[in-house]
């Protein structure tokens, strides 16, 4: 922490600074200039709230030197993180593509869309069962039902499920069904389910809050590797900005910032990040050459009659050519896509 | 609805978008201009995403022509919501005053605060006793221990309480000791926790979340409504905005756009709104003079040695200033501050 | 300046950097902590770019340690600043109000309006001759035409006079009739304006900018000091926010920060600040009790048919009615509103 | 234009809304529901403020139904413009790449970079000569001195010029140098200048403003096509979000929104983007992938001499190596890289 004391301050307001500063477990160092003193103050508690100095008498400004997060930090862990998901590596050399409906809505549709995502190079199906609504009068998903339904498909494609937990008291529930537990953008701040998910033994995949800062996901990511489960998976999907024409504002540039400050591997969500179908590849091919671990994308076998973001759901077809162009980018980056994903070759799960 | 179509709009586009939400039982109006045609649809589902007509062949833009809540509003509701807390009123004649500790730490930090805020003519206490940490390594509350403390000083004082429940599974704990239950900015899109509290019959504190437009937070006070309790009390605590110099900008429009849009009290959170000690007075002031029906405050008998939020934190003179302030200001709006809270007489919880 | 190394710097960089601060004229100061080297550099450029030392190898994070602005600084400056107009002082213990038509529409619009305000207790008169609209094809304004009729309502109810000055090419005729040139938000940055304006002997009226943050209105201020005119006046009127039933929303909070930043008086402008005629009054009476040292405010004598702003004038009863609630507000801050505008007594100009 | 009764409103306040929107030069339809009507207004002015309709009585809400802008939409004109300097085809099914420093400095540093750039693949230079910067003091560019070695050096590499023009005072001497004219994000509201360049011959290129909405962005560029200069290039740069590890956050999203809406090409600025070295080359590659029609670099000879913004230029091999990745991305959007380009053959200026 560094402390800017005041042009005008007087030595006696910098010694009763050091002095507490000292108290509380902080090493001081001074720099006196020709018009200001700054005080270094390093060690003490990472969580220390810097507004109580930043009130006290004398001091203009303060400034913190240290990350607030630390075990999802570069610094803590320089190479790196590769989620493993049975054989599939989240984070390594190859890009994992997720695919599948926003919500499960029959057996029928959730077979046919995961059969087509997994022809045209998926190797995770998406799909939820426990809907965050903004509105109590919309469709809040089928529960149990439609876990057993997107695992079924998933089975029967040898795919990997990915699908949302709302809720501690849903984590045994769909933890039961799913391969990777995904918190929504809503949650990313509920402290309660991250801590609990912090105890469990799934890959997370976390989203962004709509309009948080990358350091306060960080933190969040935070509190589920101190609670002992390492396998954290970042995913992008959009924030809050004065555009109306898009739904949210894709944030392209948190996919290498993420990599220079985390080891984490970051998934890029182009279906939430700009939610109308016609803008969803653009966006899909963007984060991919802005360097991507994976995509999550929303497909539907029949989007018009979707009871949940059919408007951002793409066709079979549209899909399978997004793939393609995807698989031109790869190099570009000096990957290439999953390779399972290119030969259908069966995943052990 | 109103589904704007392209210049260029064939009969055929025009006819399959009619009949399309024909079926999705609107009733279609269809106006031809100059230029563009103009459908009307009136009826269907509230929670219908208008996005699905978006992408129809030929329609350039879609408008809703209703507001997405309905218990919330004042269409159905015309007359103010008085939320009654024992002999308290909110949204009543008389501004109410909440004030007391961020969390609390002791017994004789409760009980010194408790007495000094009720002295200066605050009649419901404020405090927490779970915290929601934005690091996991912050404080985060005495829990029961917490509660207990702030219960003791609210019966000592005569006064009102109000605690944060940050989950579903503190509701009955925190109950048991709570007048009014909060729900904190993280939490107001946590459905599953809200649609909980629309089953109890305590007042819920519903906080705005940080980048929430006032349509959401009344969705979310809809999932409260539309469970059974109608006692919700809105609470404007600041929005994030692109200032660094304060902690959130205090949204004042709030207060009066809410009273426009919704038959709900609203108050409002100064020390939160700005986040640090010298502005909020100026704050409560304003946010009073633009018509709010509480204030909640925070106040602290010691802010330096506080565990959470002493930089926001006034001190108890402080207060007792700001109180004097108020009553000036409190009849260009046309009400006067409780008089319980000025006179200090009993009040029968 | 501070520089933050990674915890994994090497002394050769630490000694790099060391090096090319002291080239660039810095003072700089070690301090080793036990993870990590923190280095403050002292004296050097105010405007010294500091991400070139961000890119620099073994450098983690820099923080800058002054205001980039100095002459509107408070530690530049530490009384405040009387903008005198005449007889008016703007920024000493009178509150004083301008008010007015948007734009200069006709002579009797012109007059008509000025005489309601005055009588209500306005001493500024407010009005438009050169509007920036958002749309080519939206009425751009009277020019000179409209100056005169201004001029002529000022000088006929004994009323000073604000207009706005668009570009430098109308500094100079704008200045012929009004007695405060007014630089509006999307201006904020035009510098080549700025620093015109610095060579005026006028006192400026300097809106903040939609998004500008308060720093960097500041900044805009700086350019107008450091030209040699020292009569700026700052003006806050509404920032851009997620929020779409307001037309902006109202930075209240700016004016107690400015008043700690700063030296310079600050003016609210509710009319812009919320942009909807029902919410103007809430606002102006919020601006008045969080210490605002003027208002200004959009009257109409007509609002239904005005060119421009109208849903957002008032009408000159609602505006008599918002002055009363104005005068009981005013002793809460310790001050009062103008006398010359309650008493109407006449003004030398 | 739609307007939304209240569900309360009366027949005689329907008609009063009625009669007025008739006056104005609207059609006006009616659609009554069994719990509102909707009025349908079409024609009347483009321009019309519907707040005027907003604060009627009876009104609930109105919305606008035809985009404010008209030349630049693509109802307008359904096919892409290309704008064409000298061979150059901007907007084509070839990418320009412009590159080169943020100001002209010295006359080697701008011959050795436009040396380095054209090498690499570039075929515009950019460069400025009066700089837009945030404080009176920092370095505010060489003037005319610094446009006559931009031009030299361009002539030298037979490189086209692109180079910022602030005000009207400047458009005679930069467009002597220049081949295309900037306008900076500061300006791009500044109506006096789009107005001015509308009536010039020379190609524009416009900054998106760091708030600006993408209708606002293009209402901007209808202020310079409306004066009858048809060859507008828009410029997305990055907006303002509350991230603050980067010092803007490039909109990538914008540029398929600007191809649905507009007939306009777009340029993709990663360098003021993104605003840091290590991160320009990934939103560089996004923005390729996204389908921007051009890309704008900064590029210098020495960026840790650079008198501006040498933290976010490229050193000239970093600048190579992305022309190669570039070149692999461009088949997956169904085109390629400049030829003139790639085989640095001589385009004749």
């Amino acid at each position: 922490m560094m402390i800017v004391m005041q042009e005008q301050a007087t030595e006696e307001q910098i010694e009763e600074v050091t002095q507490s500063l000292a108290k509380l477990g902080f090493d001081v160092h001074r720099s006196t200039g020709a018009l200001r003193t700054v005080l270094g103050a390093i060690g003490g508690n990472r969580t220390f709230d810097q507004r109580l100095v930043e009130v006290m008498d004398g001091v203009s400004e303060v400034h913190r030197i240290t990350e607030p997060y630390k075990l999802a930090s570069r610094t803590f862990k320089p190479e790196r993180t590769v989620v493993q998901v049975g054989d599939l590596r989240i984070g390594g050399d190859e890009v994992i593509v997720m695919a599948g409906p926003c919500s499960a809505e029959t057996e029928e549709q959730v077979g046919e869309t995961a059969a087509a995502v997994k022809k045209a190079g998926a190797s995770v199906l998406r799909g939820g069962a426990f809907k965050p609504r903004s509105s109590p009068y919309s469709f809040q998903g089928l529960g149990e039902d439609g876990l057993k339904m997107l695992r079924g498909a998933a089975d029967d494609q040898q795919m990997k499920l990915v699908s949302e937990v709302m809720d501690i008291s849903q984590i045994e529930l769909v933890g039961k069904y799913s391969d990777i537990l995904q918190v929504g953008a809503r949650n990313m701040q509920n402290y309660t389910l991250l801590r609990e998910l912090g105890r469990t033994k799934k890959p997370i995949l976390l989203k962004r809050g709509i309009s948080a800062t990358i350091e306060e996901w960080l933190l969040s990511a935070e509190y589920i590797l101190a609670g002992g489960n390492s396998d954290v998976i970042l995913c992008e999907r959009g924030i809050r900005t004065f555009e109306t024409y898009t739904r949210n504002t894709m944030d392209i540039s948190a996919i290498p910032v993420v990599h220079k400050l985390s080891h984490l591997p970051i998934v890029a969500d182009p279906s939430h990040g700009i939610g109308i179908r016609d803008k969803v590849a653009p966006m899909a091919r963007a984060s991919l050459a802005a360097g991507a671990d994976a995509l999550i994308i929303e497909v539907h076998c029949n989007p018009d009659q979707a009871m949940s973001d059919g408007a951002q759901s793409l066709y079979p077809d549209q899909f399978d050519r997004l793939m393609g162009e995807l698989r031109i980018i790869a190099p570009a980056i000096g990957r290439s896509i999953c390779r399972e994903s290119l030969h259908g070759k069966a995943l052990l799960r």
